[in-house]
């Protein structure tokens, strides 16, 4: 057992099966303070419940949600514009969905570094997956890095922040299988795009949550509607 | 006469003389969208007026205001958190002062690149200054150097986003002069951290501002507290 003071992490957690998984990582070795946005998607609350659940399963006593608004107001994805439709038509290697949300990563780590700043956090953790997932452009691990290198330049000489991307290299079946093996409580998770009582099950999101748990041989706990 | 249709850059906005002096000069060359963040710092709706003078001003057709109120929640700084006090100490080489807002320049880099990428802008402006300045660690252009990385990594493939910096190495007074040169109307900007009728002429900005304008031989138009 570490008797040793831990350092503090922040976690960022949007709530869904990635987030989740990295949060259950990040606090076996840190101090974790939890941090979630919101920017008017289409299924804003029923994120910010999964966000409270999880927070409040693990006991975590220093959390924050806040708000992206500017999200919205800019638009050009289909989670923040009503105008442009969710994709369904599963994920392809030569193209960005349209949920892609223009440059969103970059938001949640600089608000996460603000608050690892104000917090003397040594490391910022983030649910970020790049080979099995929607091919979004700010989830590779070469974004990370140049933002991690920006985040050394912008912040005071005192500060020393990693950012950590625990399932960045992982396949969605591989996370939850470690999920489960650390304990994650995915009945509290929400993944669906769409929906906020039963999750679609055929929006991109859904589909690759479906075939991570079929894949790793477990049931999904959430409801799913009828098809 | 240009007879090519423009290329459009999204530009920061504060309010203050450098950035209403970035703006003058990205007008020059672009297609300027402006844009300008609150985050429930003192000063918050005279900044924001102007902008809407400057926007108004130069005819600016696509102009947006955001929050940033995260940035107030997470605090550490004289400008979020009425419980520091905002230095009037003058300008130190050695320190950084009290209202330095913990990385506050990712955010806005960030949120105007998410609207260049909407906007299929070519360039983000910001007026940052790196000498003769706060020496806040997100006005070097080190910082500005990665941050572009990190934007090039985190965009789509079809994005191509410069972030132009024009008077980062311009000392204040260069920056006054350059501003007459081309016509900024000063009297439309503020600068305090403190005051929102009459600038109180001793915090850390209100310094840099009445020096510069000496030194650059022009009266400053906006209104002063008598002392």
């Amino acid at each position: 057992m570490k008797t040793s003071k831990r350092e503090t992490a922040v976690c960022l957690v949007s709530g869904g099966m990635d987030s989740a998984t990295t949060l259950a990582i990040a606090r076996q070795d840190y101090n974790v303070a939890a941090m979630h946005a919101y920017y008017g998607q289409l299924t804003q609350d029923r994120e910010i419940k999964a966000f409270r659940d999880l927070v409040s399963y693990y006991d975590i006593k220093n959390s924050m949600t806040f708000s992206l608004s500017h999200l919205h107001q800019i638009g050009g994805s289909a989670l923040t514009d009503p105008d442009i439709e969710v994709s369904i038509e599963g994920v392809r290697k030569d193209t960005v969905p349209s949920t892609y949300v223009p440059f969103r990563n970059a938001h949640l780590l600089s608000a996460a570094v603000s608050w690892a700043e104000v917090l003397k956090a040594t490391r910022v953790f983030i649910g970020v997956v790049e080979e099995d997932s929607s091919g979004y452009p700010d989830c590779r691990q070469s974004f990370i890095e140049q933002f991690e290198k920006a985040v050394d330049e912008g912040t005071l000489p005192t500060t020393k922040i990693k950012i950590v991307a625990p399932v960045l290299h992982m396949s969605k079946t591989e996370i939850v299988k470690k999920g489960h093996e650390i304990g994650v409580p995915y009945e509290l998770t929400w993944s669906c795009y769409v929906n906020t009582e039963k999750a679609c099950g055929v929006c991109d999101s859904c589909r690759l949550r479906l075939a991570a748990f079929k894949n790793a041989g477990y049931e999904d706990p959430i409801p799913y509607e009828e098809r």
